[in-house]
């Protein structure tokens, strides 16, 4: 960018002080109208801006929000991307920004945003991918430091978890209305594929199916659970081998696109398959998906930080449990109902 | 965050002016050695830390490269936010932060660059997606802001595509490797599958099977290719016509991951087939893919825009073509040479 005017130039243009050229900017109400108008007539002449990080420092604001670029893996790594492009719309409306960084592991990124508080180079943070004993809530929280977590507080100690603020979405809604959605249809054997326990997500989504299971009256004999890491030859390998061995299953709903990609390879197409995050994977192989609402989530988590204004709160708290929807793509009309 | 150490703390502190602590900040050179030491105790026993925004302000970089966030749609769209990521990674690596924007058009993008500029928020950006008389170049190399594209200057005015700085990926190498390694293995009947014309992108990858298909001797015959819109069902339909009226293909080599789904759904898995950008879909479905370097790119578009240091080029220029390489997961082992 060539030479910008630069409030000197602004002061000698107006034959003024730098100071009386600060005070028009900042305290216009302790100037003269004469001299108010002179400035301001050389501030159009010169094509004068006040540089942004000096209005920022004026109100103490960076009116930026740190947000860790989480790595990409996998089928349903895009989901937080879409979360992010859903947080820059919303942020963008409020007049803030995303400033991103990426880590390595949490104690990277724990260093990464001690770096960002200490110059002051956000106003909060927006953290993704909460885990069990995830060091950040307390960390963040011990400083006074804002923030709004995109997950739950999973475990984290019950003397804070009431005032942390977060927004999720409700997995074990999602499951439960795929679920009874199916046995509505008239399937009997509808299993559930998902991730080794603890996991926070993983045992909600599994849930989700049991309720619905036990309302509509299957959950009587035994019904099927697998579980797996989320990788879709493993998915396979392991339907595969429960058919082999027995297990009997009509329908069966996933804690992941991944896992429903690898029981639709192990199943064939004739029994229906559910997954979970409606990535593009699904869409392009015509696999029934549960959706999150990552917008509406976006917007929440502003909502929490900020209020219904445009800066940060200083002590967020809150929570929004969001529920998302199925997208069906299958055939999942009513069967008629033989093994009972 | 709670009230923060400033200046007048400091000043206060060590019983001296508020400008003695900016000299001890800025030029320490001009403080005498008792003073200097007074102040840098209070700024220790403080814990003061100068405002980032008072730093960016003092050297005139926001240290920050604008980046417009675009919206995802379908299996490809995650290929730039795999940009993104390298991006911030590289950027993070020089003191750099990538501070993210959305645009509804290009106009509303133009729109938001201005704002940008104008508030001197960003020292440059970097600008992906080019197309056909992409306006950002042009606007940009006339009001002298850095920046440095991630596509070619397609179209481009003569006079200005020498000194534009870009970086890409070349295209037609990946495909003409596909289409050379296809032939080498005996496939004697190439298709190709790519979007209509004038596209450059899809122009280039079509020249890289044509060459490759002249090479090898198997351009005789007129080749099959292929056109239609980017998406699945299209290149499906788009296949299966062409196979029911008589193309015959035994390898086919496509412009997207996108097109080559679609034209696995209609050859079967019997016809390998080839696609471009090594999407999550593509490693699922375990169908072979050009794989694009993007840590490389971003690497490449950093270089370009900061040369070997820690900030922005007034006038950014050169480019940097990479060549991506063919990501196989089908038996394209020799086979017998039958149809010659």
């Amino acid at each position: 960018m060539s030479h910008p005017a630069t409030v000197a130039d602004v002061a000698l243009a107006a034959g003024v002080s730098r100071q009386t050229v600060s005070n028009v900017l900042n305290r216009p109400e302790v100037v003269r109208p004469a001299t108010l108008s002179r400035v301001q007539a050389a501030i159009e002449d010169l094509g004068y801006r006040p540089h942004a990080s000096a209005r920022r420092l004026r109100t103490r604001q960076s009116s930026t929000l740190g947000v860790r670029l989480e790595p990409v893996h996998g089928i349903s790594g895009a989901v937080l991307d879409r979360f992010l492009h859903a947080l820059v719309d919303s942020a963008d409306a409020r007049g803030m920004r995303i400033l991103l960084f990426t880590a390595t592991d949490v104690a990277d990124e724990l260093a990464h945003i001690e770096r960002l508080v200490e110059g002051s180079d956000v106003d909060g943070f927006v953290l993704t991918s909460t885990f069990h004993d995830d060091p950040r809530p307390g960390w963040l929280a011990d400083r006074e430091v804002p923030f709004v977590l995109f997950g739950r507080p999973w475990g984290q100690p019950e003397d804070r978890i009431e005032t942390l603020p977060w927004v999720d979405v409700d997995g074990r809604a999602g499951l439960h209305e795929a679920t009874a959605h199916l046995a509505a249809a008239g399937h009997r054997r509808i299993g559930f594929l998902g991730w080794p326990s603890p996991s926070g997500q993983g045992d909600e989504r599994r849930h989700g199916w049991q309720d619905a299971l036990a309302e509509a009256g299957l959950a009587t004999e035994d019904p099927v659970a697998l579980v797996c890491e989320d990788d879709v030859a493993a998915a396979t390998r392991t339907v595969a081998r429960a058919v082999a061995e027995g297990a009997a299953v009509d329908a069966l709903v996933c804690a992941s696109d991944t896992l429903a990609l690898g029981a639709r390879f192990a199943l064939g197409a004739s029994v229906p398959v559910v997954g979970y995050d409606d990535t593009p994977v699904a869409e392009a192989l015509a696999i029934s998906s549960v959706e999150q609402p990552l917008a509406a989530a976006a917007g929440a988590a502003l909502e929490l930080l900020m209020g219904s204004g445009r800066s940060v709160l200083p002590g967020p708290t809150g929570h929004h449990l969001l529920t998302p929807r199925v997208v069906w793509r299958e055939d999942v009309g009513v069967r008629p109902v033989t093994d009972r």
